[in-house]
C-alpha cells in the first residue's frame, strides 16, 4: 500500500520495531499474550493515520510512536474483550486468546493492555485535555458496545446501525488521526478535520467488514460466513432488506429466534431486496465524504496517503 | 470512623454526592449498572485515604475529589472484573454483575469504568508524568491477579505471596494516597512516604481480609467461609499451616485436586498448626510498618486519622 510513499513505509517500519520493544511484561504469560495478539499482523491503519496527520506538522518520532503504539494497543485491548463477547473462535486466522486459554485470562490481558496504552500516551507528553481524547473514545466505545449487546436479536434501525459503527469503530480512527495531529502542533480546526475524516473512514470500513460477512469465502478471509447474524447482530445488508421486505424480516426474526432457516435462502433474499447494492452505495457516500475532507486538508507530500487507503476499501 | 474528624466526614459526604453525579451514562444499562456498583456501599478508604493525604498540603475540592473519583471508580472496576474470574455470585450482600447479567456485560461495565476513571484523572489538572501513578498501578495489578490465576492450585510461597498482595491490593491504596499529595503540591519525599504507607496498609488489609476467610461467619459477612480455597487460593494461614505441617499440605493439594476433604477439619489443622497466630503477627508488624511511616509525615490536625483507619484493620 506504501509503494508511493517511501517516509511512510520507512516510519511504519521503525513503528514495528518499537511496538514489539513496548511490549514486553516480567508475566511470562502477559508477555506471550500481548506480543501474539498485537504483532500477529493486522494491517496498522490506525499507527499509519497517526504517523501521516503527524506528518502534516512537526514530525517528531518520539512523541508519534507512543501515540501510534498507544491507538494500536488498545486497539488489540478492545479485539480481546470484543472477542470474549462474540463468542470468536479465531482471529487473523489464529486461535482467539478466549479460546486458547480461557475467558479469565483474556479479560486480564485486555485490562493490561489498556493499561500499557494508557502509560504508552503518558510518554507522548501532551497535556492531560488532550489525551483526553482516547479516555472519550474508550468510553464511547464501551457505550456502543454495550447497546449493540442489549439491542442483540433485534434488527433496529438504519439511523441507530450508523450511530452505533461510528461510536463502535470510527472513534477509535479518529482518535488516532487526532492525536497524531496534537504531537504535531497541528491547529485544531486542522485535527478536527482530521477526526472528522476518521468518523467517516470508520464507518466505510465497519460496512465494509458487513458486506463481507455475508459474501465473503470463509476459507479466504477466516472467518465464518454470517457470523455476526448467528451471535444475534443485523448488519447492514440485513437491516436495510429486512427494512424493505417483510418477510426476509420474519425470516431474521425466526433466525434470532432460534427456529433455524437456510442461510443460502436468507443470503438470496438480501441480495435480490437490494440490501447488498443498498449498502455499497452508503459506503460510497462515506468514501466521498472521506475524499472531500481530504480536499480541505493543508496539502502535504503525504496528504495523498489518505486517498490510498480509502480507495482500498 | 470520622466522630473526630468533622473536616474529613463532610469532605466524605461531599464527595458521596460529586462521584453519584459523575456516575451518568445515556446508556440506561451503564447508568444503572455503573452507579449500582459504585454506590452500593463500601468504605471508601481509597478516598478517604485521598482526602486525607490532600489534606496536608494546599486542599482544593476540584482537583481532589476527580482523584478520589478515579481511584474509587478504578477500584469498582477491578472488582467487576475480578469477580467474573473468581465466579464470585455475591459482593457486599448483593448479587455481582456477572451473575446478575452475564459475563459480557460485566466485561464492557468493567472497561466502561476504567474509561470514566481516565477521564477523572484527566480533571485533575495534575502533569501527564503523575497520571502514570495509575496506570502503572492498573498495569502491576493486572500482573499480580494473572500471576494469581496462573498459580491456581499451587500453594506457593509466603514471599511471593506478600510480593502479589503488595501488588493487587496495597499498590491501589498507594497510588489513591499519592494522587492526592500531588493534588495538594506536596513534596515526592511526602508522597513517596504516603506511597509507602499505602502499600504496608494494602498488605495489612489483604491478610486481614485472608482471615476473615478462614474465620468469618458466611451471614454476616455475605462471604461464604474458605471462598478462596475453592477457588484454587491458597490464603495466607493456608500457605504459613502448609509449609509448617506436611498432612495439611497434602489435605489442601488433595482439596486441590478435587478429592474434596472435611473443610472443618482443615480449618482445625490450620488453627493447630499456627497459621491463623502467624498470620496475625504479620498483619501486626505491617500494621507497626503504617504506624512508624504515619511518625514520620508533616504532622496536621488529619494525620491522627490515619492511626484511625490502621487501628480498625
Amino acid at each position: 500500500m506504501w509503494d508511493r510513499f517511501p517516509v511512510i513505509k520507512a516510519e511504519l517500519a521503525a513503528f514495528e520495531d518499537y511496538l514489539k520493544s513496548r511490549l514486553s511484561s516480567r508475566i511470562e504469560f502477559l508477555d506471550i499474550a500481548s506480543k501474539g495478539v498485537v504483532l500477529s499482523g493486522g494491517k496498522r491503519l490506525r499507527p499509519a493515520f497517526t504517523i501521516i496527520a503527524a506528518l502534516h506538522g512537526d514530525y517528531n518520532r518520539e512523541r508519534v510512536f507512543p501515540a501510534a503504539a498507544a491507538v494500536e494497543i488498545l486497539h488489540a485491548a478492545t479485539l480481546i474483550h470484543d472477542d470474549i463477547i462474540d463468542n470468536a473462535k479465531t482471529r487473523r486466522g489464529q486461535m482467539t486468546l478466549s479460546e486458547k486459554h480461557n475467558i479469565n485470562l483474556a479479560v486480564y490481558t485486555g485490562d493490561y493492555l489498556f493499561a500499557k496504552s494508557l502509560r504508552l500516551l503518558v510518554d507522548t507528553g501532551l497535556k492531560p485535555e488532550k489525551l483526553n481524547v482516547l479516555a472519550r473514545t474508550i468510553s464511547i466505545i464501551c457505550e456502543c458496545e454495550i447497546d449493540q449487546y442489549i439491542g442483540k436479536y433485534d434488527i433496529g434501525t438504519v439511523k441507530n446501525y450508523l450511530k452505533r459503527i461510528i461510536g463502535k469503530t470510527g472513534m477509535l480512527f479518529s482518535a488516532s488521526l487526532i492525536l497524531g495531529a496534537k504531537t504535531a502542533n497541528l491547529s485544531d480546526d486542522v485535527a478536527r478535520l482530521f477526526g472528522r475524516f476518521g468518523n467517516s473512514f470508520g464507518a466505510a470500513f465497519q460496512i465494509r467488514d458487513d458486506l463481507l460477512d455475508i459474501l465473503s469465502d470463509q476459507k479466504t478471509e477466516g472467518k465464518p460466513v454470517l457470523n455476526d447474524l448467528k451471535e444475534g447482530i443485523a448488519t447492514l445488508p440485513i437491516i436495510i432488506s429486512a427494512s424493505k421486505n417483510p418477510e426476509l424480516r420474519e425470516m431474521v426474526n425466526d433466525f434470532f429466534d432460534g427456529n433455524g432457516g437456510d442461510i443460502n435462502q436468507l443470503i438470496q433474499a438480501v441480495i435480490s431486496s437490494g440490501g447488498i447494492k443498498d449498502s455499497e452505495k452508503l459506503k460510497n457516500r462515506y468514501v466521498q465524504k472521506c475524499k472531500s475532507y481530504i480536499e480541505q486538508m493543508p496539502k502535504t507530500p503525504y496528504t495523498d496517503a489518505l486517498n490510498e487507503i480509502v480507495d482500498w476499501l
